[in-house]
Order: structure tokens, then C-alpha cells, then sequence
């Protein structure tokens, strides 16, 4: 018996498993009126919802949070953001060490697969990097936010209070928001939304980049090499940066844009391409641009953040390597080369992987949605192809169709954030049971592709 | 100069340039007066995308081709489904034969090119059997149809030329009709429906397959081996078959089916599944369908029909290899096994490829047509979607907004029925210039993906 739970529990399945408890766990908080404001009524559905987008960090929610939950119930909200954003895994095994207890093999094997890692060496340390980067952030954050904000609220309380949660929920890019209108009051507010920016491009751009990074500032060598990934990660998000911000431009010029001043267009545009990424704070309402913008903003959420940050989507890596796969191939080369390094197979396969898991879920989730809502006359097609991208790539933006959404369409919603948060790769892991090594070989055999 | 244009002529270019100019040509003939029935007026716009659409088999119009061209201006429309479906290169060089040249080095090559295959030797007796039984069928297809309309037409010549039209377009998966109504007047008679059905399969389910299924009649051995590509391709066309039947049946069920029988809601339901995978005749309003099945069509037009068909999308190899990789990654497994055998790792790589391109081509494609179209009121988004799917993987099928869009999204239209009639690693490889091996190896990094 104990032998069977130990061999049903791989490492991968415990990621999911906790991830699960953990938005159980939530949602049973948040149901309970204690955590209301007064007069509030809840389902449970709307509960576990929250629950679920919250340590997501998605942010979809069918309820509004400043209006529904009290300080307690945003206790608890919070503890969600930051227990998914910086990775369940990493603030276990933190708070184990302070137990004193030695962080052993299958521990770090938890984190290691959490964030993607590949190394087992200095897991530890990289984890507490980590945890204390991630504070130090969020931390510096909120000061700046919250006493810039004393001169918007009444009391320097609510100003800090403001302001925790505004530098928690952008770094962490969970994209919830308690000021009851995400940062829509600060639509002209550009201080507000250059430091929002920053810390979201923080938390999207991936800790192993802030490690590296840190890394590079304490060795003062002139000679520091960036890991490939780094690289590629961080060319690929300024690349889709820019592109997303020519491309609302260009899309909105003339429609939502009319009549906005150039700096007003600019901050708002940039804003956009920005929290579109994997953020989901917004300071304009998305359902006012047309069609084909929603759609474009579906691709950017869908294109998502770094891997190992606390953003989703098919991630910047995955595009890059779809991209130089497509060129290496039309140049009539077989190697995959970027940066003077040669890409591994592996990781195109893992890009492959990605890539058709991705389009195969969201194809079956529009079209089970769809379905669903046929009858729904709130809800446009566009609208379920921009929530379902939202939720997929844990973006959280939306055009306003959430609460209007039946209980099933929420189902695979949140189904989507669950696996949007843990990673394609890492769900797909947690199937196979103990090591099955094949021990047979094939031969091999070519076919006709495409 | 001469050095230069041999340089520029890669056999990749050849077979690109070779579509480009067939589709010219035929246009031209068909912008012609003398090719118009009386009183028709038509655009050269009209014509030209009358063209391409014939010749890249696909079968969207902006005009009605029964009420628009006389019997010239259908034999020279009849003569561009021929050329394109069995593909440029292969009538070619049977014509090339005729004329009692030798058929060179160069020439195989690009047979082997428009097919997709890899092996030289065979390949003129190859493309001989292909033609020879790609004309056998269209016969005996015309012939069954042809007789059989007797009963339906006025004179036996009209019914033979319905016959001999219909069964070239079912065989070439053309799409194109000269009934006025595409299948619709055929719509309660099954005979019709499953003659062209199985017209439909033969030209789709890839001509690799036709020659081993004639060889292996021939050989009359029980232990004869049909290939990897012919298993993989079939089992993918009979399970995507037969899941399309199911999901338009679950979709349309209390819909459009309402108050039909259940012989007529499954005829009809059998001929979309098949026509939806790149024929394109109908034997119903596709806009009479809810937005659910709309997209779940364009989903089965993305994913095709086998590759060396004379359909498109990314076709079923592709289909199959990402559900195979998914799978074995799932299940821990490196290598990527089915039917036993090994899936090539080239091959892999061209899948995805495939996908990627795909993927990125329609979006942006989606993207640009709605950002275009966004004033007109005839255009749902979704039938963007739809038209888009359709054109890109050379179904036909379509909602019936053609005629609405602008030129510029014609424009998009055509460019993505070529490229999809050429197929997507063959459009890549003509990117190439000549041979241009690299020399040089860079150390393979490791990155961090999805
Ligand atoms: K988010
Ligand atoms: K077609």
C-alpha cells in the first residue's frame, strides 16, 4: 500500500496535486461569509473560481473583488497570488528550511521541476535567490506605489494597502485588482503605469534571467556570458513588446484611439502589449477595441511570458524556437542555430510538444464553449476565443463575459488555468507513472510530412 | 547571366513559379468575353481569383461559375482543376514523354518534389501510374454519374457533361460546380452522395496510397507490407473521418437536424465530414450551421488530407505526429513509435514546421482579413475564420461572403490557396537559393521551453 501511493506519487504529480490543494484550500476560505463584505451572497462556483484564478494568477473572475470580499478575504487572496506566483513548491520547501530541516534529493527535484530547471546543484540556494528577489520586488514596489498613492486615497493606510497589492498583483502578474476597476482610475496616471510596468516585465521576464542578472551586477566582469536562454528569452519579449505595442497602434489608429492625445495613445498602447503578455491588469476597458485587436491581443496572450516566471501561454522560448526552425529549414539548414549556439533537439521537441498541446486545447475549449453558450446572447464567438486565450495563457484580461458564463464553460476555464500555471510540459509528465524505459528499439521509417 | 538564372532556378522555384504561371494564363482565358455566357460582366479581379482558386483546387468564388462561363470557358476551368490537382509537374512530363524525350535527372526531381518523395529511382513509372490511374477513376467516375443523371437532365449529353464535371471536381477535390448549386440539388439522393464520396477519398487519401493498394492487388501476396506513410495516413483520414461525422452529429443535433430524418442526417452528415477535409462540394448551406460547428469544420479543413493528395491543410501525417509525440513524451518515452516503427526525427521537425507555419499564417492571415473587413457588415467574424481555414488548406468550403471582401483580402485569400496547394515545406525550401551547406558546428546549449 505505502509502496503503491510512492509510485503513484511522482514528483510531477505532487506539483499538480499541491497546486490543486492549494486552490481547494482557497476556495474553501473564500466561500466561508467571514471572508464577505457585508450583504455579499456567493456560490460556491464563484468561490472556487476565484480560488482557482487567484493562485493561478490568472485573474478571471465572475465577481468583483473589492466589492465582495473584506481585508480577511483579501488575506487570503493574496496568500494565493503569491504562493502560485512564485511557486508553491519554492515556498514549501522555504518554509521547511526555516523548521530546520535538510532540504533532500526528491525535495529539490519538486522545485527543480516547478521552475523548469535542469541542474540539481545550488537548487537551494537558487531557490532562496529566488523567494528573496521575488520579496525584495514586491517589497520596494509597494513603497513606491503605496506613498505615491497617499495623494489618490484618504488614509496613508489604504494608500499602503493600495499599493501591496498593486506591486504584488503586477509582479506576480496575477491581474487581480482591489481597487474595484483594475487600474482603470489611473488611465492618465503615467508614474502609476510606468512603475506597474516595470515590476510586471519583472515577474514575466523570468527569475532565472533576475538571477543571472544579479549574478552579472555583484561580478563586475566585463566578460560575463548570459546563458542561451537568457538570451532568447529576453530578445523574444522585447521583440513581441514592441511588436504588440506597433500592432494595437496601428490596429486602433483611427478607432479606439480617436481623439486620445499622442501620450495617452503611447502609455496606453504600451500598457497593453505589456500586461497583454501574461499580467491581465488593464487600464483601458479591452471590450472598447474592435474585433480584429481583440483578436491580435488573443495572439499575445496566447504568446504568453518566459518560461520559469510567473506568467503562462506557449511562452517566448517556444515561439523563438518555432520561428528558427521555420528559417533554418527555408535557408536549407539542418542545425538550429541562434546566438552562436546550436538549439538541442530535445528542446525543439519540447517546443513541438507545446505548440500542438496548446493549439489542440484551445481549439477543444473555444469549441466546447461555443457550444455551450450557443444560447447565450452576452456572449460574442470573439469574446470566447479572447477568455479562453486569457485563461490559457493565465493572462486574465477580459472583455466582460466571465459572469455571464455557465457553470461548465467555467469548469474548462478553469481547467485551462490549472494547466496554463503548472506548464503543458510538466502536466504532461504527471501521466506516466515510474520510470518505463523502452527497452526495445524500432526501426526507423520515413513518411510524408505536411 | 545564363549561370545567374540556373542559380535562380532551384527545382523548388520551378514548381512555384510553374502554379504561378498556370493560374495567369488561365485567367487570362477566362477574363475573356469569349469564355463568358451573354451579358455577363466580370472583373479581371473575378477571373483572376476564379483561376487560382481552380488551379489550386480549392473551389471558393467571388462569381457563380454555372450562371458566368459557356462550355469554353468550363473546359479551360476543367483543364486548370486537372493541371492542379494532379499536379503541374507530373502532366508535364507525361507530355514531356509523348514528345519522346528522355526524361532527365533534373525533371524526376521535380516530380519527386510536387509529390513529396524521396526516392528517384521508379519515379517516371511513378507519375505514369499515377496519371494513368488518376484518369481511370475520373472515367469510371464520369461514366457511374454521367448515366445515372440520365434521369435528371434533359438531354444524355447534359448529363454526361454533369457527370464528367462532377466527377473530375469530387476526384481532384476541386469543389467547383456547374450544377449552379454545388450538391444541393443532390441532396436526398445517396446514390449521387456516395459515388462522390468515395471520388472524394480516392483523390484524398494520397496517391502513394492508390499505387500500393494497385500493387498490392497485383501482387496477390498475403504477407505484402503496405508502408509506414500509408498506414499512418490512413488510420489518420478514417479516424478524423469518422470523428467528423460524430462532432458535426453531437453539434447540429436539436439544430439543423431538427426534423430531419435519420437516413438524411446521415448522408448528410457523412458528405460534410468528407467534403470538409478538402473537396469542398456540398450537399448543404454551411451557414445554415450554429458557430460551434462552423469552427469545428474549419477545424477538420485546417487539419486536410493526406499529403501527395490532391488535398490540403496541414494534412493527416502532421495530425498524427503531433498526437504520437504528445503521446510518447506523456508516457516518458523518447523516441516516437507507431505501427513498428520509429517516426524519423527530420520528420518530426517537418511537422513541426508544418504547425508552426500553419498556425502563423492563419492568424496573421485571420488578422489581417478582419482588420480589413471590419467595416463590412456582411462579414461574421467567424466566417472569417471559416473562409480562411478553407482557403489555406484548399477546401472550398465557405459561408458564402467570397463575393463581400475586398480585393485585399482576395488578395490574402489567393496567396494562401497557393501556398497551400504547393504545400508549406515546399513553399519554404524555394526560399533557398542553392545548395549552401553550412561548414561550421556551434555548441549545442540547453534552454528552458514552455
Ligand atoms: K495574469
Ligand atoms: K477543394
Amino acid at each position: 500500500m505505502r509502496r503503491g501511493l510512492s509510485q503513484f506519487m511522482t514528483p510531477f504529480r505532487i506539483i499538480i496535486i499541491a497546486y490543486i490543494a492549494a486552490m481547494a484550500l482557497i476556495s474553501f476560505f473564500l466561500y466561508l461569509p467571514v471572508t464577505h463584505k457585508p450583504g455579499v451572497n456567493m456560490s460556491y462556483m464563484d468561490a472556487l473560481f476565484t480560488s482557482v484564478s487567484a493562485v493561478s494568477v490568472t485573474g478571471l473572475t465572475t465577481i468583483e473583488v473589492a466589492e465582495t470580499f473584506n481585508y480577511f478575504g483579501i488575506f487570503f487572496i493574496a496568500l494565493a497570488i503569491q504562493l502560485g506566483g512564485i511557486g508553491i513548491m519554492t515556498l514549501g520547501t522555504f518554509v521547511w528550511m526555516l523548521f530546520g530541516r535538510r532540504i533532500n534529493l526528491s525535495q529539490r527535484m519538486l522545485i527543480m521541476v516547478d521552475h523548469n530547471q535542469y541542474q540539481f546543484s545550488g537548487m537551494v540556494k537558487l531557490m532562496r535567490g529566488i523567494l528573496l528577489t521575488a520579496l525584495a520586488i514586491e517589497a520596494v514596489g509597494a513603497l513606491v506605489l503605496g506613498t505615491y498613492y497617499i495623494q489618490y486615497f484618504d488614509s496613508i493606510g489604504e494608500a499602503y494597502y493600495q499599493g501591496a497589492f498593486g506591486a504584488l498583483s503586477a509582479f506576480t502578474n496575477a491581474g487581480l485588482d482591489v481597487t474595484g476597476n483594475s487600474l482603470i482610475p489611473f488611465a492618465n496616471d503615467y508614474y502609476v503605469q510606468f512603475v506597474t510596468v516595470l515590476l510586471i516585465i519583472a515577474g514575466a521576464i523570468g527569475f532565472p534571467v533576475l538571477m543571472e542578472v544579479r549574478e552579472y551586477l555583484r561580478s563586475k566582469q566585463d566578460n560575463f556570458r548570459f546563458s542561451l536562454f537568457t538570451k532568447v528569452t529576453v530578445s523574444t519579449y522585447a521583440v513581441v513588446f514592441v511588436i504588440g505595442i506597433i500592432g494595437i497602434l496601428l490596429l486602433e489608429r483611427g478607432y479606439y484611439f480617436a481623439g486620445l492625445s499622442w501620450h495617452e495613445t503611447f502609455f496606453q498602447t504600451m500598457f497593453t502589449s505589456a500586461t497583454a503578455r501574461s499580467a491581465g491588469l488593464s487600464v483601458l476597458e479591452v471590450s472598447d477595441f474592435t474585433i480584429p485587436t481583440i483578436l491580435f491581443i488573443s495572439g499575445l496572450m496566447i504568446i504568453g511570458a518566459s518560461p520559469s516566471s510567473v506568467g503562462g501561454g506557449i511562452r517566448t522560448t517556444t515561439l523563438a524556437v518555432m520561428f528558427l526552425t521555420i528559417r533554418s529549414f527555408a535557408l536549407g539548414k539542418s542545425d538550429v542555430k541562434v546566438f552562436g549556439r546550436e538549439v538541442h533537439p530535445e528542446d525543439k521537441q519540447k517546443a513541438f510538444i507545446v505548440l500542438s498541446f496548446f493549439a489542440v486545447g484551445l481549439f477543444g475549449a473555444v469549441l466546447s464553449i461555443a457550444a455551450i453558450e450557443r444560447g447565450n446572447q452576452a456572449v460574442e464567438f470573439s469574446d470566447i476565443i479572447f477568455e479562453t486565450s486569457s485563461a490559457f495563457g493565465t493572462c486574465g484580461l477580459g472583455t466582460g463575459i466571465t459572469s455571464s458564463l455557465s457553470d461548465p464553460s467555467l469548469m474548462i476555464l478553469m481547467m485551462l488555468m490549472l494547466i496554463g500555471r503548472v506548464g503543458i510540459l510538466v502536466f504532461l509528465f504527471s501521466v506516466k507513472r515510474k520510470d518505463t524505459k523502452s527497452h526495445y528499439k524500432y526501426p526507423t521509417e520515413r513518411m510524408i510530412i505536411g
